[in-house]
């Protein structure tokens, strides 16, 4: 059961005048407990594909591990919905900080960081990458097109590893983190270079979407939709490319905007609210 | 600062043949931290709007509160993003099952509730209220309509909680919960009878809205996208009409139909899965 990322259901369809009924494509969404050395961390709702990409992609944005060597053992329950993982090096501290409020020590020009986690895992990314115009829709129409699941059900978001040539790897969740996790988990398993990478996103970009690209170690986030002040606020402090509303043939850039190709030269115009 | 939902910023706009600058804006995204009794209970990313309403939301559809009179004092630090919550009773539990995973007791028949604070605030909804297709639709439209900040920003989600003949109040948020808890915590503190209430949304209906839904204690909710299978599942249960895809003239009935105009004659088709 748990292996089906969509179900097909009967349903009443209105079309203005009358109700006749119909079968309908619904994407399958199922909680994850994850365990960690008999602990039960956290759970979650997630479409249930690449589920051991996605529990390895969120214990490292979580900061509870940072490669995949310090897994001891990953055993997946799919019919019940947990996942057990026990660690090499037994965390005793990551409770303490799970979740819990950063304070910044200094007011204004500390970083916006909300999370513990955040503060240890998000790194200021220093690529040279740099993309045209024209792939940065390319990849955009790339990943769009990559989710027949999308078209089916209309309800899930994908996440496609790229780089400038292409799509690499593209993930599917109802949960936009979950579809980033899944992306970084493969990227953690299969120890994947992130110097030439570039992550094209169907959802908007916020906060929490930037810090999973900063955690995942991209140099750009390409978006169709819009992103909000405090993204934009850590993407242009963790040096993320941020571009937005990639829609027929235009696009916002609202970051770093050295790495799209022809705007290197236009004077410095960013000016970010404090 | 904290008041403003949108900032203006400059940025960079490529149009398919040249960039240009321009001023765009941006939706404002914030951390709020709720301290409960001198204990930092949680910490969320938000909308910086109606956070009273956010907070008592919040801590209602979490089991922390049960009416508004339960809470002793609120006080909310805008500037830097707190609110502090102290309780008539101290609730010495809650730390102990907020998000906790729920295992239910047999397989197959049980409510498929992951939280054990949804076990104990999401009930069964029993209200009589019938509407009919025109009125989906007005409601759905009315709800677009009443957010300017969508139409500015295209970053936030709305929520409104509405009779069938049009909206009471509308809330908006960058999270999708959030703009329900804002909705849940204006219900509380105006002690707003949910008899002849209808909410209209405009993201997916996932299980979590789903259960906001049931919280709150609506007995349709409306939705201009998907629902999920979780969510229509619990929607059976709890006894909820959900509509979704409402777009153009049509629509798509998933659970408890009974409640639309015009379809209590065709016979029972959903056959949800198990």
């Amino acid at each position: 059961m748990l292996n089906e990322i969509t179900t097909s259901q009967n349903i009443l369809r209105f079309n203005g005048q009358d109700f006749f009924e119909d079968e309908d494509d619904i994407a399958v969404e199922t909680a994850l407990t994850i365990v960690v050395d008999g602990n039960e961390f956290a759970t979650m709702v997630c479409t249930p594909s690449d589920l051991q990409e996605l529990v390895v992609g969120f214990l490292a944005s979580e900061g509870v591990i940072r490669a995949y060597q310090d897994i001891k053992s990953l055993q997946i329950d799919e019919d019940r919905g947990f996942a057990y993982v026990d660690l090499i090096n037994k965390h005793s501290v990551f409770k303490e900080f799970h979740s819990k409020r950063f304070i910044s020590s200094c007011c204004g020009k500390g970083r916006q960081f909300y999370f513990h986690n955040d503060v240890k895992t998000a790194k200021t990314v220093m690529t040279k990458l740099t993309i045209t115009p024209e792939q940065c829709r390319k990849l955009m129409k790339q990943m769009q097109e990559s989710s027949s699941h999308f078209q089916q059900t209309g309800g899930v978001h994908n996440a496609a590893l790229c780089t400038s040539d292409g799509i690499v790897v593209s993930r599917t969740d109802i949960g936009r983190h979950n579809a980033l996790d899944k992306l970084f988990g493969y990227c953690i398993i299969h120890r994947i270079s992130l110097k030439d990478k570039i992550i094209a996103f169907s959802g908007r970009i916020s906060s929490e979407v930037l810090l999973k690209a900063a955690k995942i170690g991209v140099g750009i986030i390409l978006s169709k939709s819009a992103p909000t002040n405090l993204a934009l606020n850590l993407a242009e402090e963790l040096g993320i490319t941020a571009v937005g509303f990639i829609r027929g043939n235009g696009f916002n850039v609202y970051t770093h905007q050295h790495r799209i190709q022809g705007i290197e030269s236009l004077p410095a115009i960013i000016g970010l609210d404090d």
